[in-house]
């Protein structure tokens, strides 16, 4: 195992790796911001160095910085957590060049599931279902006219390099086509600097299923099962949870199946999350996510494992201990997102110093957060600033439990989602499960 | 299931309590002592009532002003939690009395294991392993020393009433007789209103093995595995943990088996904990514990199972729904109590505010308390404030995110038994699981 681990990132996942390096023995080096200085991470870190300005591009995204401290401390690899440089193939090639282990997939797998043709064409090979679309990039408006006359409105228009809905323009007739193809090239050059775009059926009403991976150095690939992120607004989860309540054993099996396959095809390395929209009783591949996701958490309390330690383990060479029939989920799990925001307001981000930070305790709750009471939450960085995750002997127990615990919560000096929680979890649709990624924008009246 | 309950109790077993009832959608009903005004259960309860003056006897022990409140708010059911008059054969039998519902055993099966001497011929029947010893209260100093020419000192002259090292004498010869009987009666009668002794085999250096078990109404008995407690001082627990690091697969099935027969040869109801003392190989029955106990939480962990929960179902007459076969413990759990005492002198009773209270968070790590930060710990009550549980896939894992909690923790104000765990953990006796009842009070030297 290594001696020292850089942490290049902030917040909640920050002091995740931190513990993870420390039940693993492991030194665990942060970074900061300005406004950082005092935060959680730096407080619980071994070591802790600055790197520049508040603003992420001068600090968390300052690639030189980082590695600059990486040699000062002689750390021996680099945890990258979540955002941020995290699905940088420069900073991980970097990385790499300058002699450290990056904790994440090789930079050659994350450029190939970064390009979205790129990664349909490896997940075709590995005959995991993909939405009807194009695997090589579009040259003309006239090229989507036909692949909509095949398969009909409405169709997607993605940017090659995009994600999380930036680069995606829905189109539901021809005359709307022509615009929208340069407005999805446009954003795509403007993003991910890849004005390559693609084009899909277009889903209208899915729910976002995922299935978490992990695999060694050593050949071995284990699915960890499944997560049910339905609940987003634009594109933003929110609330996720295992297992799946819509999914039958057979689906729920192929799925695992599928996302094994896919990511063994690629010779993916470390964990990794094998997106899919499920509609109609059928899954399609929608990403690859090359990294540890916010919602890891719900698949760490049902199976019991460790999938940050296991990110360290892996990057320094170690061989996968368990066999595929040893992932046994227990239970189920919710994972609230706690971001500072007013809800009823679109969501707004609301950043403000933390007067009163009490998080739920007791049994079957999980706390990860990246704040202690009396700390502020910065305007510059994601809102979100902890996550409850309630386990449960099933569902309903998990729901239940979920309540109890975000009334028991008494956060005060910012706004914050936890009525958004409640709500939902007294909701009758998502009750019966009947959600789908539509919800919170088109259905939901927001109290 | 009940609509209202009372929880003649404070401190963080009750606010357990109030948990469960929140997560049954249950009414859960406090109770508090002049000191106890705003505590954690007064703030987390639906509703809650005074009872009298900040000593126990006048509040948490009056058993007149909580029937009075039980009454007054129309509860259907009274918890007891663990400690004051959780194990009241009187105020079991005055709370029935009064048409309430006793969320614990009946009162005649407190009784029964209230005396030692008839707990002792349950398990004889059930064919459970007792100590070598007399199941009928000894008259005379002479039978004494004929024990002692059969079986050999040193033997242990008990109580019947006793329990927690009360009433206990261990004599080591024939002249020490006459002396250690007397005072073992006039203990018992002090302490227990029961001047009846008996005699046993002393065990100069046992394990002190648990079994959690529950059982219904309709004639169902499970086991819920074991939990080791040899950490202890004086008595008292210190740190619990499952499964227990000595038993080979085959005592600990006989052990589980032994505590579900003698249970339901007693016609036990409820949550309860058969108590066992294990040396060089063999265990011998102890005493029962008719009530929920402090380290429920790490059997509730490892089985998923939700013991307070289930208090509540059984009492409410449901059926267990889980056969002994469901039961499959998952990993290993350590509890840590983190009580306000200073350990290096002699873990004397440290009162006072807790200036700062931050326990520790994320992956494996379940937290139970009675307190936030700013309360003060009264000095009336239990130097207890607070539980650390961690989880992990085995022993070693449980050990280092240990290590890892308690290290993150940040408590200010009163000193605690945090760094007492600290060096227990990094004890080679309890890393190599040589430890046993004696090891904290003979072995140790606390830093």
């Amino acid at each position: 195992m290594f001696d020292r681990v850089l942490i290049a990132n902030r917040g909640e996942i920050a002091v995740r790796v931190i513990q993870a390096c420390r039940e693993l023995g492991v030194d665990a080096v942060a970074i900061y911001s300005d406004t950082d200085e005092n935060a959680k991470h730096v407080r619980l870190a071994d070591e802790a160095y600055h790197v520049g300005a508040s603003v992420a591009r001068k600090s968390y995204l300052n690639q030189e910085a980082i590695i600059d401290v990486a040699r000062e401390a002689g750390v021996d690899a680099i945890h990258p957590g979540y955002g941020f440089l995290a699905e940088s193939t420069e900073f991980a090639a970097n990385v790499a060049a300058n002699d450290f282990i990056w904790v994440g997939p090789p930079s050659d797998v994350m450029n190939d599931f970064g390009e979205k043709t790129r990664a349909r064409k490896i997940m075709r090979r590995a005959d995991v279902p993909i939405v009807p679309g194009t695997t090589d990039p579009v040259e003309s408006a006239d090229e989507i006219r036909e692949f909509a006359a095949e398969h009909g409105y409405p169709v997607a228009i993605k940017a090659d390099g995009g994600g999380g809905g930036r680069g995606l323009k829905v189109v539901r007739s021809d005359n709307e086509v022509e615009e929208q193809f340069q407005n999805a090239q446009r954003e795509g050059e403007a993003y991910f600097d890849n004005s390559n775009v693609y084009v899909e059926r277009f889903l209208e009403n899915p729910r976002h299923i995922e299935v978490q991976v992990l695999a060694d150095h050593h050949g071995n690939v284990r699915h960890l099962t499944e997560r049910d992120c339905s609940t987003q607004r634009r594109q933003q989860k929110l609330i996720e949870e295992t297992p799946s309540p819509v999914l039958d054993e057979d689906t729920r099996a192929e799925v695992w199946d599928a996302a094994r396959r896919g990511v063994a095809e690629a010779g993916y390395i470390n964990a990794g999350t094998v997106e899919f929209l499920y509609e109609d009783g059928s899954f399609y591949f929608l990403e690859v996510n090359a990294r540890i996701q916010v919602e890891h958490t719900i698949t760490e309390v049902v199976t019991g494992i460790d999938l940050v330690k296991w990110q360290l383990r892996i990057a320094a060479d170690e061989e996968l201990s368990f066999a595929q029939s040893d992932v046994e989920p227990r239970g189920a799990a919710i994972e609230f997102r706690i971001n500072a925001e007013e809800p009823s307001e679109e969501f707004a981000p609301m950043p403000g110093k933390l007067e009163t930070y009490r998080p739920p305790h007791g049994i079957g709750t999980r706390i990860d957060d990246g704040v202690d009471e009396g700390d502020s939450i910065a305007p510059f960085y994601d809102s979100m600033f902890a996550k409850f995750v309630v386990h449960g002997e099933n569902r309903d127990e998990a729901i239940r439990r979920g309540l109890r615990a975000l009334h028991e919560a008494d956060i005060r000096g910012v706004p914050t989602t936890i009525p958004f929680h409640v709500q939902v979890l007294t909701d009758e649709t998502f009750v019966e499960a009947e959600h789908t990624t539509k919800y919170v924008d088109e259905e939901l009246t927001i109290e």
